[in-house]
């Protein structure tokens, strides 16, 4: 009998669902806007209802019986003893909520008794699901790093979960690199996702422009002349068309991160990387250099398999690792 | 019948090694200087030589039956597997030598064949004293940091040693706080050892009265004039006199430490920090500042229970961690 789980990813965007076959992965997905103007109370029965549909939906081979529970991955912290989610970001009017509990409590009646709900936080949960099913399947250990609207990281140790003490590890964008830089956020000078987060990557682009107006001549064209618009996608684009300064912007991205990996290399041993996120699909214009600074800022009796590979599971990575929870 | 076990603290000036109870710690030491000249055999053979001076010395109560074995913490990288010593900073002419075989080997027929022998990096070994006997031993998981001519560091979680995938977890002196900074140090920038090693603290006092003359007033007169002689035990004294150069270096050291701390804090979720070596003896200076910084550094989230102490077993850490490896 197939084990399969329900796997779901909480942003601030959308509520992405699937449910999740042990062995083969996901096999059917549902997504619906996540109502935030509800509250939590409201975005809970949206949960309640997508849960609801996949299960209605769950092709014969798997049986209720077989059914290891429901997995979730939410933004903010999470307490996973408790059920709890706290300040999550981009989910306006949370304090914190007793999310599982609440989860649990509406699904009653509509499963079976013996159902358990899991959450983690979401990028915990990524980094999980690129364990089990992606490309960290074939490390035991290793950090996976998500370079998005912030910079989220997840730790992996003997391929499970490193969650730390109190549940917050992983914070690479809180990594400090520059204590002395210019860059400041959430109050915090110098940090990672203060130089990679991506309003920051672009705010520096920007700076480099407004230094050298003329150096922004490719870029202007392509956000249309308004530098308000400029994108990551811009300076991708741009900086495969060969534009220097969007070469330069990306190789600072790679050194950046460069930096931050030697830093866990060191403190932790870790030497195997998984990188995903938006702004990772401008990968190939920065791996090589995040290698190549890796490689130069940490000792040479450190340097035994390193390896940085892209994510494989793109924004299904939250789903598949929701999932795994339950299988663990 | 009460435990016991030989730990041992191989330098590049002393062998340390004392006679450790499991319950009662240290009851018996003895210190030969490192005859650094007759490489791995010569120390090999000093260090079975102090191993029989101590158990022929053994107090009445502690039966032979009860011994643990042998545990020894030695600097350089340690394949804890294998046994082997590699490359250890301040024991020239070694490359990489079957430290635990020969010492075995060495031993045969003046040990019963079941004693073992154990080998550790000395800075995990330093702060498995601390978890066992010392400063940790209230905590479940800390990192420590050794401040001397290097800066070295060791992590224990869930009260155990962790020693990453390839066993050179917790080198905390070659984080990298100031990518774009000035300092150098094995050919990296902006490491905290290449701020906080020991020269590296005189050295960036004397680059502060070299721009300004007038301030080294109090040092100079200190170090007899001679600032090549100026050593940290100087600034401490000037510091603790009121002096405001010598105020700002340990500011500074305490700055660079609480930025280091804060990244462990983010990335391992470790809110304790046990912290030692012969810099530390000018602790009341920067630790304050550390934690400070500590605490402006991490988000609030990242704030319950964050602690700094100092080491409580001074250079005899080692010797504590090397026995208590034996009796894990």
């Amino acid at each position: 009998m197939s084990r399969w789980a329900i796997g779901i990813d909480l942003g601030g965007t959308a509520i992405k669902a699937a449910l999740v076959s042990l062995q083969r992965g996901i096999l059917l997905e549902r997504s619906v806007p996540t109502e935030t103007s509800s509250g939590p109370e409201g975005i809970v029965a949206q949960l309640a209802g997508v849960i609801g549909s996949i299960v209605a939906e769950t092709p014969s081979g798997f049986h209720i019986d077989a059914f290891d529970g429901i997995g979730l991955g939410a933004p903010g912290a999470v307490d996973i003893a408790t059920g709890k989610l706290s300040y999550p970001p981009n989910l306006p009017g949370w304090t914190t909520f007793p999310l599982r509990d609440a989860l649990v409590r509406a699904l009653e009646g509509s499963l079976p008794g013996s159902a358990r709900v899991f959450i983690e936080n979401d990028a915990n949960a990524a980094a999980l699901g690129e364990a089990v099913y992606g490309a960290g399947r074939h490390f035991s250990d290793f950090l996976m790093v998500t370079l998005g609207t912030g910079v989220g990281g997840g730790i992996v140790l003997d391929r499970k979960l490193y969650r730390g003490p109190n549940g917050t590890a992983g914070e690479i964008g809180f990594m400090i690199v520059d204590y002395q830089g210019s860059s400041v956020h959430a109050g915090i000078r110098g940090t990672i996702e203060g130089m990679l987060g991506k309003e920051h990557i672009v705010e520096y682009a920007r700076a480099r422009i407004k230094e050298n107006p003329e150096s922004g001549r490719m870029l202007s064209g392509l956000c249309m002349h308004d530098f308000g618009k400029l994108s990551p996608r811009h300076i991708e684009r741009a900086a495969n068309e060969g534009d220097p300064l969007s070469l330069a912007v990306w190789e600072r991205v790679g050194l950046v991160l460069g930096v931050g990996f030697a830093n866990v290399t060191a403190l932790m041993d870790i030497r195997k990387f998984v990188i995903g996120g938006g702004i990772s699909a401008a990968g190939t214009l920065f791996f090589e250099q995040a290698r190549q600074v890796l490689l130069r800022s940490t000792l040479p009796s450190m340097h035994a398999g390193i390896e940085l590979v892209p994510a494989e599971l793109g924004n299904r990575a939250g789903m598949h690792g929701a999932a795994a929870l339950c299988f663990q």
